[in-house]
């Protein structure tokens, strides 16, 4: 890695921790400028615009967020011990970490502002479903969960358990959150198998 | 209604589209001045400061919200039919109009600052959260639902899937969101009758 790329590498780091505060939208060269140390015209050389800045920070919280809950979950066994560890390192990163936080608040900062970072955004939330989607699949496949269980709705309702302990954690400050998580994750996938 | 009371509801409908496309955070006195018909002192003279003016338009939403979908579904039988009114009328809202939207977006944007907003934001959702729960205990008194079914897992749940349903229609614009959604709920009170 050059020391170019070192550094761009470092500011994205921090670059996702802003955002995760002032919201994607909220980051701007100026904004990132007064937190790092580097000036506006060095951080304009690595990043080239405002939008630039902010797609390169989604793919780092992307990358981020497949090494710290989807990889781990692949090396678990196919079926529903995979699904479990998939759940559990999502609840640890959502609980712990910028990444996570960052999907959520720009999905609805950006839910209505048409163009690249949207895109994006709706492309990184399609990758995942279709990750889960296979997953729950292959949990068929093992004889883990009902033949006629439906991935894509388990993949949609695992979304809105999350959302939800995000909501009921980081707002709420709910000490239950994570305990009532945990038992909407059981009864999805006691559905999943009747 | 005097004339000045009526200019700040009006103002207020207005803010409130307006905060549910740029955010709460994003609702000043100066850019909400760029979007309606009165001068930044006018605005001023209503509303004091930009703090303010987000109180008054999180009061604005959450009287909306009140009015679209709480008080219809306590107009419904005690019990699952009035669970189902309130979710009806809540996925409703949710499609269409802005209030829903707001306290979404602005749950995010406010969960790490916290202050006057955040407060109101926290008390609100706990009143919304009440009134689930009293709902569904009336639910298990009418014999609708199980006598050890768990109200405020319910209303955690309920809430997760209507977070899952805003993020896949707004966000994603999944055709398939409301027919999900409903899956879900349908889910959640068969959960609760067993």
């Amino acid at each position: 890695m050059s020391k170019g790329e070192a550094t761009r590498q470092a500011v994205l780091g921090q670059a996702v921790e802003v955002a995760s505060r002032l919201g994607l939208s909220g980051l701007t060269i100026g904004t990132l400028a007064s937190q790092v140390d580097l000036s506006k015209s060095g951080l304009f050389a690595h990043f080239k615009s405002k939008e630039q800045l902010q797609l390169q920070v989604l793919a780092y919280a992307r990358e981020s967020f497949t090494d710290q809950v989807v990889r781990p979950a692949l090396q678990a066994r196919r079926g529903e011990p995979r699904l479990r560890e998939l759940f559990e390192r999502w609840l640890a990163t959502s609980r712990d970490s910028a990444p996570g936080c960052l999907f959520v608040s720009a999905a609805t900062e950006f839910d209505d502002q048409p163009g690249p970072v949207r895109d994006q955004l709706v492309r990184d939330h399609k990758d995942l479903q279709d990750a889960i989607v296979q997953m729950f699949r292959a949990g068929i496949g093992e004889g883990d969960l009902a033949a006629d269980a439906d991935p894509e709705q388990f993949a949609h309702d695992l979304y809105g358990v999350m959302l939800g302990f995000f909501h009921g954690y980081r707002l709420i400050g709910d000490h239950e959150a994570e305990r009532r998580t945990r038992r909407a994750f059981e009864n999805l996938l006691r559905n999943a198998k009747s």
